[in-house]
C-alpha cells in the first residue's frame, strides 16, 4: 500500500484494483442523497409533495429571499471542476474528476456540516464555463470552485462572483492562502518575529502560488518574490501573464531577477507550491530560523527531514504523516460554514484574513516547532473559523443576517 | 388545513406560514448529502481524498466507464428544471422551483434508491438550456427533466438525448403517460374490452396531452382525439404547431373537428390534462362503462363523485384523496431505477411500455373499480416496474450490462 501512497499518479491495472484499498473504498461512489423529513404516509406526500409544495413555490416567488428558509439552498454548496487541473493530475477531463469532488462534498459535510454536491463540466471556453456556472447557481447558497486551471480560474472566479450574490471561493487559490498564513502566523510567532520581519520566496506562480502571495503580502509580510518554472518573476520579464505582471509590480522589493536558488540566500522563508526540487545547499543558505513549508504532494520540493538538517526551524509539508500538515480542509468547511451562516454575499479579504488569524488562534498553547497549525482533526478549527468569517463579513457589510 | 390543501395557488403571508404544516416542514429544506464511507482517522482521509483519490481518478482517465463503478454516478439523477411550467403555477423562475425539485429528489431517493440532485437552472434560451444539461451531465447517472414548458420541452429532451449516453426522461411527459396507461390497460380488462376497442379523447395538448396520446396510440389504442383550448385538434386547423400537427396527421381517426364536448359524445374515455371543465352532461353523453381520469390537481375537471354519477364506470384523479390516483411516482423511480441497473443509454419507447405493463399487473387480483392503480405507498411497484425496464431495455440493445 505504501506504493501507491507514494505514487497517486501509478498507472492501474484491473488487478491493481482488486487489492488496492482505495478502490474498495470508492466502489459505488463516497455520498448519497437522504430525506430530512419522513414519507411514509400520505399526509407527508402531501405537504412535501403536491399539492402542499406549491405554496411554497409561491411563497418563493412572492420573496425570492424565502429560498433561504424553505429550501436545503442555505447549507448547501455546489463543488464545481472542469476537470482542467486536478490534483497533480492535469487536465484529465470532467469525469475523472469526479472522485476528488465526491471526496472534497465528504469533508463539507463532515468537517462544516455543509451539503455539497459535486458538479463536473464539460466545458473548457472560459466565457462558457462563467455562464454555465451562473446559470445552474439558484439551487445552491455557494460556489466552491475546484481544480480549474491557471491562469482561467482567476478570471472565472472573479467574473462569476460579479453575477451572483452568494459565495464563490476558488479552494486551490484561497483555501491553501489561508492555512499557509495561519502557519506563517504562528511560525513567527514561535520565533519572536512579525510577518513585516519576514522575506519569503515562493515557488509557483500557478492558482495556488499567486493567491498565497496576494494574500500574505495583504497581510503585511516584509518581502516577497515569486519563481515559476522561468525564475524570479520581475518587471522586466517580457513573458508574464496578467496575474504575474500585477505581481512583479507589487512584490520583490529586493529587485531579484536569477533564480530561484539566488533569492533563497538569505530569505527566511521558502512556500514550495510547485512540483520543483529544492536542493538542500538552497535552503543551507536561507537565514537563521527559516521556515521550509514545502507542499508539493505526494512528494515535497525537499523532503521534511532535509530541510530541518538543512538548518530550517519550522518545517511544514502537505502530507498528513509528518508533522504541521497544510491542508486545505483546515479553511474551507469553516469558510463556507461562516459565509453561509450570515448569508454573506461574497467572500471579502477581511473575511479571508480573519479565517487565518481565528485558524492560527486554534493552535494556542501548543504552539512548538512541530505544531504551527491544528490538525485537520481538531473538532476546534471549522467552528472558529466559521465565527471568525461571520464576524468579518457583517464588519465588511456583505452579510444578509 | 383543508383550505390550504385545496387551493395550493393561495398567495401566503408571513402569518400563514406560521399556521401552514407546509411551511413546518420545508423549513430548512428536504433532503441533504450523506456519507457512505467513514472520515474519522487519517487512513480513511487518505484513501477517500488526497492522495489515494488521485488513483481513481487516473483510472478513470484511463477508462472512462471506470465512473460507473468507481463513483456515485450509476446511482445518481439530476433533476432539472428551468422553472417555467412548475406544478400549475405556470413560469415561476428556477429559484421558486426548487422545493418541487427537493420533493422530487425524496421521491427518488424513498421508491427507487436512486440519488437524485435538484438543478434549477436560470435560461430560457432553448439552445442555451441543451447546452447547459449537456455541459453538467459527467456527475449524473441520468437527467430527469421536470416542469419544462411547452412545446419547447419536446425539442429539449430529443436534443439533449442525441447527445448524451445515459437516460434522459421527461418525467411529465412519460411519467404521466406510463400511469394513466396501465391504468387505461386495467380498466381495459375489469370490462373486457381491449385497448382497441377504446375510443379516447383527450383534453389538453401540453407535455403530458401529447405524451399520454402519443403512448396509448403506440399502445394500440382504437382512436384518440386531441382538445387544446380551441378544440380538437385536426388536420384542417391552421393555429397548430409540429407537435399538433403531427398529431392530427396520426389522430382522430373519426375527423371530429368541433369542441371537446361534441367529441365526447360516445366516447369511451376521457382523458383530463388540462385546467378546463368538463359538463356533467357531457360525460352523461359518453359511451356505456365509460373511464373519466379527470386528472388536473388540485382541482379535476370534473369532481370524481360527479362523474361517477354521470355514469362513469371507472373515475380516476390526480389527488391522494380519492381512489385511482394517477401519480407519477409510480413510473419514474421504477423507471430509472431500472435504466440504471443496465446502464442504459436512453429510454426506449419498448422500456416505457413495459414499465406500464409491469404497473398494471401489481395490481392483479385487486383489480376493481376502485383500483385500476396500485397505491403510491405499493412497495411491489418500484422493483416490478424496475425488472420490466431492465428486460426491456436488453431487448432493445441499449443496455451496457
Amino acid at each position: 500500500m505504501t506504493a501507491f501512497l507514494e505514487d497517486p499518479t501509478v498507472v492501474t491495472t484491473p488487478s491493481d484494483r482488486d487489492t488496492d484499498p482505495a478502490f474498495a473504498l470508492h466502489r459505488g461512489g463516497k455520498i448519497e442523497v437522504g430525506l430530512t423529513v419522513p414519507l411514509t404516509s400520505r399526509e407527508d406526500l402531501s405537504l412535501a409533495y403536491t399539492p402542499g409544495v406549491a405554496r411554497i413555490c409561491t411563497a418563493i416567488a412572492q420573496d425570492p429571499d424565502l429560498v433561504y428558509d424553505y429550501t436545503w439552498m442555505s447549507r448547501t454548496v455546489a463543488v464545481v471542476t472542469d476537470g482542467t487541473a486536478v490534483l497533480g493530475l492535469g487536465d484529465i477531463g470532467a469525469k475523472a474528476a469526479l472522485p476528488v469532488m465526491e471526496g472534497k462534498a465528504m469533508l463539507f459535510k463532515h468537517f462544516g456540516n455543509i451539503d455539497a454536491v459535486p458538479i463536473c463540466l464539460v466545458v473548457t471556453d472560459t466565457d462558457e464555463l462563467i455562464e454555465t456556472i451562473v446559470r445552474l447557481a439558484p439551487a445552491f447558497g455557494g460556489i466552491n470552485l475546484e481544480d480549474i486551471s491557471a491562469p482561467r480560474c482567476f478570471e472565472v472566479e472573479r467574473r462569476v462572483q460579479e453575477r451572483l450574490s452568494i459565495p464563490v471561493f476558488h479552494d486551490d487559490q484561497h483555501g491553501t492562502a489561508i492555512v499557509v498564513l495561519a502557519a506563517l502566523r504562528n511560525a513567527a510567532t514561535l520565533t519572536g518575529r512579525t510577518l513585516g520581519d519576514l522575506r519569503v520566496v515562493v515557488s509557483g506562480a500557478g492558482a495556488a502560488g499567486i493567491a498565497v502571495s496576494k494574500m500574505i503580502l495583504e497581510a503585511g509580510i516584509g518581502d516577497l518574490a515569486v519563481a515559476d518554472s522561468k525564475g524570479i518573476v520581475h518587471v522586466d520579464r517580457t513573458d508574464l501573464n496578467d496575474e504575474k505582471r500585477m505581481f512583479a509590480d507589487i512584490s520583490n522589493k529586493a529587485a531579484f531577477t536569477g533564480s530561484l536558488v539566488d533569492a533563497l540566500g538569505g530569505a527566511d522563508v521558502f512556500l514550495g507550491l510547485s512540483s520543483g526540487k529544492v536542493a538542500f545547499e538552497a535552503v543551507q543558505s536561507m537565514a537563521p530560523d527559516a521556515f521550509v513549508f514545502s507542499m508539493a504532494n505526494p512528494d515535497p520540493e525537499i523532503h521534511p527531514d532535509d530541510a530541518r538538517r538543512a538548518g530550517a526551524r519550522v518545517v511544514a509539508t502537505g502530507r498528513s504523516d509528518f508533522p504541521n500538515q497544510i491542508n486545505n480542509v483546515l479553511a474551507f468547511p469553516g469558510v463556507f460554514k461562516g459565509a453561509m451562516e450570515v448569508r454573506a454575499t461574497r467572500i471579502t479579504e477581511g473575511m479571508k484574513q480573519a479565517a487565518a488569524v481565528a485558524l492560527a488562534s486554534v493552535v494556542g498553547d501548543d504552539l512548538s516547532e512541530e505544531c504551527v497549525i491544528p490538525s485537520v482533526f481538531d473538532a476546534r478549527v471549522a467552528p472558529a473559523v466559521a465565527a471568525a468569517v461571520a464576524e468579518a463579513a457583517r464588519r465588511d457589510g456583505v452579510a444578509r443576517l
